[in-house]
C-alpha cells in the first residue's frame, strides 16, 4: 500500500525490465493521465534459463494503461536498451524517440522481424520533444556507442534527470564531449530527482578515453607489420571501429568485416554517415585469401567468446572462409561481462592451440569502459545537486554502493531509495516513497513463443539436464487388471554396458509394484502411476544415487 | 608416433587428468620398470556437463601398467590435487606420501567414503623417499593451504624439479619460508627438467605475502567493534583461519565454524597441531543466539557462491540457525574462480538485500593468491636453471604464456614443451619429444556412477535442458497395422493454455503419418518411427521454433 500524497501531486517512476539489474532494460514515468517509457531492451537469459533465447521486460502494466502510453524513448542503442521493441511495438505501437544511429539499428532489427507501421522519430541531442505533460531534453553524453543520451524530464512534479549508459571522456572520437555546460545548466535550475547509473561503482578514479584504445592498437600495429591483424570487438561500437579503420589507412591495411552483426551494423553507420570509410578500403570477407597478411585487419564479432559467433567458430575451425595460423595477431577489444568468462578464455586457448598471438585486457590496454567510474559518478551528482535520487542501472550491490557514495556527498539517506524491479515509486516536492509492486520483470522468450516457458517448464528442463529422463511405458489390460507389457526409454541418465540390466531391473519393480495395487478398482489412474514412480525412484537412486524424471505412460487395453 | 632415442635410455612423463588445466590432477613418471604418480586429483564439472558432481582422472593407463606403479606423491590437500584418491586407491592401492595435514585431510575424505585398508605415509619437507628408480625429495614451498611441497625427482635420466602450487611468501604465518637455499642447491647440482605451475602468468610483480590479509582483518575488525563479522574462506586455508582467530583472541570475540567442511578440517587441522585454538574459544554454530554481535566472528564456508555452501544459504534465508541482518560486516575473503562470478555476485547482492555490510575483493585487500606471479616464477627458473622446460598448472594460453617468459630467460624454444592432457614427452639427457597420446582426461562421476555418464548422455542432457522432452506413446495392433490409441506426454517443452491444442494436433500429425506407411509389412518398427519423429519434429518446428526431443515408443498389441 503506497501512503496517499497531502502535499502535492506526485510523479509515479516504474521499474518494469531487468534481469538482477534495475531500470536498465525498462524504466516509465507516469503523471495522472500520461505514461512515457525509457528504453525497451533485452537481457540475456541467466545460467538457470536453459534454452531461453532472450529475456523482455514484462509490460503488463503498460497493456493494462495502454491508452495512457505516449511514447518511448531511447537513450541509446544497445541491445538492453532496444532489443525488446520489435516484440512491445506488436502490442504497444507508440512513437519511438532516439538519435540517428539509435532508430538506424532499431530500424534493422524492426525490418528483421518484419515489425511494420511503426514510428520512429530521429531526435538530435540538444532538442526536446513533448509527451502528454513530459517535456523530454536529449543531453549528449559519451558511451560505448555513438549517440548516447541522458534525459532531462520536466515534469509536473519537478525536473527528472536521467543519465542513461554514460560515461565523461574529454577527448571522444567524434568531438563530442558530454554536455557539462547544459548539464550545469539544468541542475541550477533545479532538480527534483536524478536516477543515475551504477555500473562501475567499485571503480576508483576515471575511465580511460576511447581514444587510449585507438593509441594501443596503433603500437600493436607497428609492432606487428608482417603479421595479419584480427580486432574483436562490439558491433555497436562504432567509435572503436572507426580508430581500426582510421588505422588501416594509417598502415595501408583493408579492411574485412566478420560476423552478421558487425557487417550489417557497419553498413548501417556508414549508410547515415556514422562511419566513415571508401568503399575500396573493404574487403569481403569470403575474398581475403586474396590479400597479403600484412595487408589485412579482420573486425570481428565474438569478444565475448558466445558459441555461435564469428570469432568462437574460427577459433574452433568451424568457419571455412577463416584459418587462423602462426602469422595471426588476435586482439579481443572487450572485457567478459560477468558470467561470460569461461566462454571468453576457452576462445583464448584454442586461438593460442592455432598459434595465434592473443592480445586481451590483462596483458594490455585494448579496451576501455563506457560507463562513468566513481569520480564521474560525483561529477553529474555535484552539477545536478539533485533533492532525490535514485541509483539504477546495475545490480543490488551495485545500487547499495552509489546509494553510499550519493550520501557520502552530503544527500541524506532519507532522499535515497534504491529501488527494486516492478517498484512504483512515488516522488512529489516533499517527498518520495514506494508505493505497491506492480507486475514486471522477465518475460521469456524460446523461438516463437512469448512467455509460455515460465518456472515449470524451467524447473523440469533443470531436472532433465541434471538427471535425465526414464519413461516407462505399461500397457494394461484394465479389465483383468493385468500388465500385458513393459518397455522402459532412457535419455541422459545411463549409458553403458550395465544399463541393459538396469532396464530389465526395473521392468521387475514395475511388475512387482502393480502386484500391490488393484487397478480394477481404481476410478482413474493417478494412484497407480504414483505409486509405480515412487518405487522405481527408489529403486533407481538406491542403484545408482540419481534421480531421473520418472514418467509413467500407462496404456490400456 | 615417437622416435626412438639413441643418446641414453628416456624418462617418460605422462598428462593423466584434467578439465582445461593441464598437469594439475596427475602426472606420471615412468622410467622403464618404474612408474610415479604426482597428485590424484579432482575437477569441478564444466557448465557442459550437467548433472556432474565430480571429474575425476582417466586412469586408463595407469591400471594397464598396475604392477610398475611404486607409489603416489602428494604436493598437498586441495581438492584439484587429492580429491580422486577415493576412486583411485579402491583400484590401485598403492603407497601414498605427503605431509602431515596433506594426509589429514586425504584421511578424512577416505573414511567418509569408507576406503580401507590404504597405506598413507607421513613425510616431512626436506625428507626424501625412493620409488623403484626414483628418489623424491619433498621442498618447502609457500601456498594457500599449510603443508604445500615442491618434488625434486632424481631420476636415472636426470633431476626432474615440479613446483607443485606455490608462492614465494617472505612472511608466511607458519615462519616456514620457502626453501629457497636448497632449491638453489638442486639447481647448482643441475636439473634436466623442470616441471612449474602458470596459474598466474598473466599478473605482473609478485604476489602479496598471506599476512598481509590479517593485517587488513585487523583493520576491519576495529572499524567494526560493534557488529557481527563473517568471513568467508576457503576451508583448507589453515593459515588464513589462524589469523582470524588469532585477531578473536585479540578482539575478545568467540569464533564459530559453519559449513561442514570449515567444521571438518578445522577439527582435523586442530587435531594434528596444525591449527591452534582452545575449546573455550570456539562457539557451536548451534548456540550462537547466546553470543553477543561484538564478541563473534562466524568463519564459514561459501566464498565461491556455491548453491549448497552455508554462505548461500544464509543469503537465501535457508539456514534457520543464522539471521542476517543490519549489523551484520561479511568479508569474502576469495577470488571467483573463472566461471563461478555470477554464483558470488548472486550471494554478495542477497547479504547486500539483507542490509549486511559486504567486503569483497574488488574493494579492499581481504584475499591474496597462492600461486606465484610472473617475479615469483622468474626467480625459480633462475634458481633451477634446467635444461629442459614444461610449463604445467594451467590452462593453454597460460602454458604458452609461461613458455614465452622462460624464452625471455634465455631458455631455447627447442628446450621447452607446452603439454596437453594425454601427452606422453620423452626426456633424455639430449633431448625432449613428444610420443603418441595415452588415454587420459576427465572421468565423469555421477552419483555412483564413474565413467558411466559420457558424451551421449551429456549430449541428451544438454537437449534435453534447451528444448524439453516430447514422448509419444502409440498403442498398435500389428496384425492390421492399425493405430489403437496415442497418447503425448510433454515436460520442459511449453506449459499454457496453447498447449492442449498443440498436443492434440501432433496426435493428428501421428495419425496421418501412420496412414503413410505400412506397418503390417515392417520387420523392425524403426522406419516407422523415424518417420513419425520426423513428421512430429517437422510439425513442433513450425508451430513453435523450438525443436524438443522426440521419443516415440511404440506399444504392440
Amino acid at each position: 500500500m503506497h501512503k496517499t500524497r497531502s502535499d502535492s501531486p506526485a510523479l509515479k517512476v516504474i521499474f518494469l525490465g531487468g534481469v538482477g539489474e534495475i531500470g536498465k532494460n525498462m524504466t516509465a514515468l507516469e503523471f495522472a493521465g500520461d505514461i512515457l517509457v525509457i528504453d525497451c531492451g533485452s537481457s540475456f537469459p541467466n545460467v538457470d534459463m536453459p534454452g531461453i533465447d532472450l529475456v523482455i521486460p514484462d509490460t503488463t502494466y503498460l497493456m493494462a494503461n495502454k491508452d495512457r502510453v505516449r511514447g518511448i524513448v531511447l537513450t541509446h542503442g544497445h541491445e538492453d536498451h532496444i532489443g525488446a521493441l520489435p516484440y512491445v511495438l506488436k502490442d504497444l505501437n507508440v512513437p519511438v524517440y532516439g538519435t540517428k544511429i539509435t532508430l538506424a539499428l532499431v530500424e534493422a532489427k524492426l525490418r528483421e522481424q518484419r515489425v511494420e507501421n511503426t514510428s520512429l522519430n530521429i531526435v538530435k541531442p540538444g532538442s526536446t520533444v513533448q509527451f502528454g505533460c513530459f517535456k523530454v531534453e536529449f543531453v549528449n553524453v559519451s558511451h560505448s556507442i555513438a549517440g548516447s543520451c541522458a534525459l532531462c524530464i520536466t515534469t509536473p512534479a519537478g525536473v527528472v534527470f536521467h543519465t542513461g549508459d554514460y560515461k565523461v571522456d574529454f577527448t571522444p572520437i567524434d568531438g563530442n564531449i558530454i554536455d557539462l555546460q547544459r548539464i550545469a545548466e539544468i541542475g541550477n535550475h533545479g532538480v527534483l530527482l536524478l536516477l543515475a547509473e551504477s555500473t562501475n561503482i567499485e571503480r576508483k578514479g576515471s575511465s580511460m578515453s576511447e581514444s587510449t584504445v585507438g593509441a594501443s592498437f596503433n603500437s600493436i600495429l607497428a609492432d606487428n607489420t608482417e603479421r595479419r591483424i584480427f580486432i574483436a570487438t562490439f558491433a555497436s561500437n562504432i567509435h572503436r571501429i572507426q580508430q581500426i579503420i582510421d588505422l588501416a589507412v594509417k598502415y595501408k591495411r583493408k579492411v574485412a568485416f566478420c560476423g552478421r552483426s558487425m557487417i550489417n551494423i557497419a553498413q548501417a553507420a556508414a549508410r547515415i554517415g556514422e562511419l566513415r570509410y571508401t568503399d575500396d578500403m573493404v574487403v569481403d570477407i569470403d575474398k581475403i585469401k586474396n590479400i597479403d597478411d600484412r595487408n589485412l585487419i579482420i573486425i570481428t564479432t565474438g569478444s565475448q567468446g558466445e558459441p555461435m559467433s564469428a570469432l568462437s567458430r574460427m577459433a574452433s575451425d568451424e568457419m571455412s572462409k577463416v584459418q587462423l595460423g602462426y602469422n595471426d595477431t588476435v586482439i579481443i577489444s572487450a572485457s567478459p561481462i560477468p558470467g561470460n568468462e569461461r566462454l571468453v578464455y576457452n576462445v583464448i586457448n584454442n586461438l593460442y592451440r592455432h598459434g595465434c598471438k592473443v592480445i586481451y585486457e590483462s596483458l594490455a590496454e585494448v579496451h576501455v569502459s563506457g560507463h562513468a567510474y566513481q569520480e564521474e559518478l560525483k561529477l553529474i551528482h555535484s552539477l545536478i545537486k539533485p533533492k532525490f535520487f535514485m541509483p539504477v542501472h546495475g545490480e543490488h550491490r551495485h545500487q547499495k554502493k552509489h546509494a553510499e557514495l550519493a550520501m557520502k556527498m552530503g544527500m541524506p539517506s532519507s532522499n535515497i531509495i534504491v529501488p527494486d524491479i516492478g517498484d512504483q515509486i512515488f516522488v512529489s516536492k516533499r517527498q518520495m516513497s514506494i508505493g505497491d509492486k506492480v507486475p514486471a520483470g522477465a518475460l521469456l522468450v524460446d523461438g516463437l513463443g512469448v512467455g509460455d516457458v515460465g518456472s515449470t517448464v524451467l524447473r523440469d528442463r533443470k531436472h532433465l539436464a541434471e538427471e535425465g529422463l526414464f519413461v516407462i511405458v505399461i500397457g494394461l489390460e484394465r479389465a483383468s487388471g493385468s500388465v500385458t507389457g513393459i518397455d522402459v526409454v532412457s535419455r541422459g541418465f545411463v549409458y553403458n554396458e550395465d544399463a541393459e540390466e538396469l532396464l530389465n531391473e526395473a521392468k521387475n519393480v514395475v511388475l512387482r509394484a502393480s502386484e500391490k495395487i488393484d487397478v480394477k478398482g481404481l476410478e482413474d489412474l493417478t494412484v497407480y502411476k504414483n505409486l509405480i514412480r515412487k518405487e522405481v525412484k527408489t529403486f533407481l537412486f538406491k542403484e545408482t544415487h540419481r534421480s531421473p524424471m520418472i514418467l509413467p505412460v500407462v496404456v490400456e487395453i
